[in-house]
């Protein structure tokens, strides 16, 4: 990673070169100073997309079959001749060792698929840190030319609210239950949902499946209309990751959905409310960084709190202090040791 | 809340006052960066306690009846001539009206008893604003001589990792339920728990609870050792709020492990790390308020985030050029409006 001369890799990644976007994600995945410094430079040179990507986000609880339906849904668009990415946002994975996508084996086919891209999620412990990454990789597979980006999500903690603020879509994967299984799901997911999908509506769950639909759409209709909706959205659906029934029928749905959006305006406006939002994000974390990237900030912030942890200082006192000290902070990465 | 004299609201406080208390629970509740200040002194004039509260974490999902274990166990602990203080963190509050003790009558008995204190969560959008004003309140509480302080949950996100960080045991309530629910409570979550109650283990769920208890046991079992912990913890018991069965011995138990913890020196390098912990967030959370309380800070987070919203900049290149003009932030509140 020396010596990258950064407009070439953008060049690189407009033009479609896979091994260049790999590279370019890597870049982006890097705590480096340095590195970020280039990949705000490499994000300044990408040249736009003649027409955004559609980004779907989605989200389901582990065992609604996440993986099937992503690779039975990822061929059918290749099929299609359509290119698929497929992200993840999972901020545990550097804990459980990657609980999604870890593994592209189980992706098996789509990743051989030259019409796919796989790439698991960033190992980073705080989700504010995979957010960032993973709205960096999506922007460059959607200069790279990616029809669909994919953007993978557990259906736990608030890493959802996180994959909807960087998608134009976001659809919720459940499993076949029964009816006290409503009440499970979350309003504020619901919520965000734009499609519900039932999966594994096949075989014996079958009915099952459908009942589990029929609830949701009826808990759908007792939602509040939301501006970016037209008339019979959000919906819920079946399908079956296995038998590869509904998928056309969803994917339908996504593209009347989203084209409505890009005829009305809201498509748009909500890709700018999303990069307003991602921007105020950066700014804060770049601010906190300070914190640990600059030297004399750092050892402050150790002695205090040995102070704070001795008891000789109470925790607010001792923040009011470093607080006031940081009243000039040290321009960028001045004081960095790496 | 004009004119307050802080070290003479910090002395009612430590002699117990309750409207006192009340009162300086207000104060540190409140948003405003002169209130921030005078609660900075408020918390740096307060007695240090001749002995520490017991802080309790207590988090289960809705409808495991938390309301109804807490007014029982409270009952038992004040009937024992013991002071109890409960607080709650619950970040949905602001949206959802309040749905862990937002209604006092929900432990009415309790509220109403003079050993006793009850302080619904603050109302604030942001788990980090609901988490710094509750451990405030609760040193706060410390300070008034309870013996007890309880902080209630709801069993969902990251609230527990936040309520875990500011106390000295944490106990997870579950309902009783078949052996796939066993499932359904995240690691994470286990692996924090000292104490894993079944809750509702009385008339037809009885024979439920033992085996969902017995579940736990073993699942407790399986996980590694803790150095805060003496041999044979965490542990899983049942008990009834109903019936007021086996509160006694969860609250033998919470002692015992308490009082080794003591011993060890456990509980002391606990409540060192949690202190510097906190310092560490009020610095970041310090740092973030600047953005919006700085004038000139707010002013071009505004336009940089219109060029972004509009497309005229990447957001991470905007970030870059505000994090820049950022290198010497205004001392403290000096462009402050409010």
């Amino acid at each position: 990673m020396r010596n990258i001369d950064v407009k070439e890799l953008a060049g690189k990644v407009a033009a479609g070169d896979r091994r260049a976007l790999a590279r370019a994600i890597t870049l982006v995945e890097s705590g480096r100073p340095d590195h970020r410094a280039q990949t705000a430079e490499l994000m300044a040179a990408l040249p736009r997309p003649a027409r955004p990507a559609l980004r779907i986000g989605l989200s389901g609880t582990p065992g609604v079959g996440k993986s099937s339906f992503i690779e039975a849904f990822g061929l059918m668009l290749t099929e299609q001749g359509l290119r698929v990415a497929v992200l993840a946002v999972d901020p545990s994975s550097a804990r459980s060792g990657g609980s999604i996508l870890g593994d592209k084996t189980r992706m098996e086919r789509l990743s051989r698929d030259p019409r796919a891209f796989i790439r698991p999620s960033p190992s980073q412990t705080h989700l504010g840190g995979v957010a960032r990454r993973t709205r960096e990789a999506a922007t460059l597979c959607e200069a790279a030319g990616f029809d669909v980006v994919l953007i993978e999500t557990v259906g736990v903690g608030q890493s959802e609210t996180v994959v909807a603020q960087m998608t134009d879509l976001f659809v919720l994967l459940i499993a076949p239950a029964g009816g006290d299984e409503l009440q499970g799901v979350k309003r504020g997911i619901m919520e965000m949902a734009d499609l519900i999908l039932v999966n594994k509506a096949d075989g014996p769950l079958k009915e099952t499946a459908m009942r589990t639909c029929a609830d949701y759409a009826g808990a759908l209709r007792l939602l509040r209309k939301r501006p970016q909706d037209p008339e019979g959205y959000p919906k819920a659906m079946c399908v079956s990751a296995l038998e590869g029934s509904g998928l056309k029928e969803a994917w339908d749905e996504m593209q009347s959905l989203a084209e409505w959006r890009r005829k009305t305006g809201h498509f748009d406006r909500m890709r700018a409310e999303q990069a307003r939002h991602w921007f105020e994000e950066e700014v804060r974390q770049g601010l906190l960084a300070r914190l640990t990237e600059d030297r004399h900030a750092r050892v402050r912030m150790e002695e205090l709190g040995r102070e704070v942890a001795a008891g000789r200082a109470v925790p607010i006192d001792a923040a009011a202090r470093m607080l006031g000290e940081l009243a000039s902070i040290p321009k960028g990465h001045g004081g960095t040791e790496e």
